[in-house]
């Protein structure tokens, strides 16, 4: 039952990044981890989204077995359990190919702290991974090596990934992610930016951290 | 009953917001004030827009005091009560992170008036506010103390508030603000702009705010 | 009858800007001349294109006297009135702010010949008109006086007007417009780009206007 | 009756080019080659995507020839024929003039292999063509000559041709290089990209053939 629920909000999510122009055709991915069982939800492999049902997903176990589903996981698969398995407080990860973010990503460069929106969701500069191959453990690693506290992690040469305590806060991390980047590559074309001082910065995340949204409510 | 339409009035403001590409997830606020009792209605923090309802939205009084809704008002609250209370004209705000507008607000930098849409919609070029952090009055007091009459402002390093007299009002600002922003980011990549003399911009302001729409029929 | 068709004709186009994103909020128009009784199907001024409904358009004559529609026509009426009145091959107009066309109209530049699109479609450089006041003839006269036999004219420091011997090919020819310049402005900020040569534009021009579409058939 | 589904899956490809923003108005085109017949299915030609429906769609044989259908073929008729004739496995071809990667095709140069996406869909750099004119096979004549291997190619001053062993796959090849081109465009203006090394996308490419999707599921 829960677990069901759980393969809803993973297709729901895996539904809006290509509405969202997060990803496009079969790209990118979303699971999410169930806190009780311990069990995955992920995304069949090269499925267009457009045509995902909730039923289509797989559910493995934290060694990446399949106990239910019929079609071929993610490419990515290794890659989340890696994670889930290193990083306990995560239930969720989302892969796009979102493309403001990814030309971060092609020069290998940070996206510079000069918005309140980065300074608030992410606290910390998005860090930047070395290139690593598709189809392994190697990204994980490179996940659970570099991206430290920050719930985002520009992948080099490749895409984003993005990692939540659950499915809304991985894809609202995708999101901000890819409206910073593209309000900062504006920004970076036209004149030279400056970032918000370190003081700000660890101001602005505490304040969002603890006061934004209903969860104190 | 009036109190009723206002809420319908920023709810569909509210949920035009994303649908227009002026905010992601859930960034950004629509507040309105009634003519009659004073009181305002926003958008719960934090709150998705695509799950926002009418009945989710948020009324205070002058002092910033609940007096219906068991939500959370926007962590901008504060800056729309004390922008209320400065500008007995306003009656509405509206804050997005509309991305070509805030890359201005990133370089720090006004939009040039070379377009007549913002000769005619404005009239002045933009303000661009200091640096003010959220969740109090500070960003509220920037807006008083720069925006002088129009319609809109940018604020440093974070985004865009607009003010109207109405809901409407204050939600075309936002979108020709963007629309603008967007066209001279191109021109502005490409080359050398030049600024609308002042009796252009003069005129033209008159003349909109005179003879367009449907005011004066 | 004949009347009321053009009236659908013209409310479809109109609701067509912002969905194709040519114009936003109230900005740009769309009319058309009935064949028969050279009357005139104009937007009313300032209207939102999401409320518009065809029984909202007015309906003028030659002289750009109202004949039906208790509505505020567009300010833009006395340009439409007068093309129509110096253009008898003309039987629509349509006018939009669309950001990449209208940053070459900020420039004063024309777009590079150097798309099949552009060559087919238009067959000469798009126009760029010198500045012109709204809300009288001036624009009106720059168009005549520019725009020569191209269906398009970029006005300087404003927007796009398309002029077509029917709705659908005014319409045709601001969305190509639109998108040749936005390819045009992405090749620009990478390079240099190259025109192509004469006898290449004349040939495409000619074969578009014989060879292409049902007209033919 | 199976041609009657290639043609249901070529109509919903033609429908779905302007929804992914890959072609305006009446631009762009998608055919397919029934594998048992060798018959061709093919867009009429300047036809309004949003008023095609499966039954507007052409039938021809190897020879160009209608074998069902009273309206005109596409102009590119002739060079969909000439590939199909040339390349017997090709079962669709795609054409576009989406905007990122027609930018390419203006300049000439192809899109810098710096994106895991480039590698593993197409593992050959987009080869570029000359100019060739639009109406007869001389587009189908540099298809061939230049696409070697890669499944799109840049048409020079023009737009995009995708090649598939069905649908899918050359709608797949058209909305990945956009993405590919966008995201690289934004790079390419922000720094200096390097691309991945031969070997990298040599066995990316592998991977992505023998791995990627459910066919071998």
């Amino acid at each position: 039952m829960m677990l069901e629920e759980l393969r809803h909000t993973v297709w729901e999510a895996s539904i809006a990044l290509p509405k969202k122009r997060l990803v496009t055709a079969t790209s990118g991915n979303v699971s999410a981890r169930d806190k009780e069982s311990g069990l995955v939800v992920i995304k069949p492999s090269g499925y267009e989204f457009e045509k995902l049902k909730p039923e289509h997903l797989l559910v493995l176990n934290s060694k990446g077995t399949i106990v239910e589903g019929n079609l071929k996981p993610s490419v990515d698969t290794a890659t989340h359990i890696y994670v889930y398995n290193h990083r306990p407080d995560i239930h969720s990860i989302i892969h796009t190919h979102s493309p403001y973010a990814t030309s971060f990503a092609v020069l290998g460069e940070t996206i510079p702290m000069s918005l309140t929106t980065l300074a608030m969701e992410f606290g910390t500069p998005i860090p930047v991974s070395d290139f690593a191959l598709i189809g392994g453990e190697e990204i994980g690693r490179e996940i659970v090596n570099k991206i430290g506290t920050c719930p985002a992690i520009l992948m080099r040469n490749h895409g984003v990934f993005t990692l939540g305590s659950n499915v809304q806060a991985a894809l609202k991390a995708a999101l901000m992610l890819e409206e910073a980047a593209q309000t900062m590559h504006y920004a970076m074309l036209r004149g030279k930016v400056t970032e918000l001082p370190a003081n700000i910065i660890a101001q602005s995340f505490k304040f969002y951290q603890e006061e934004y949204g209903q969860r104190g409510a």
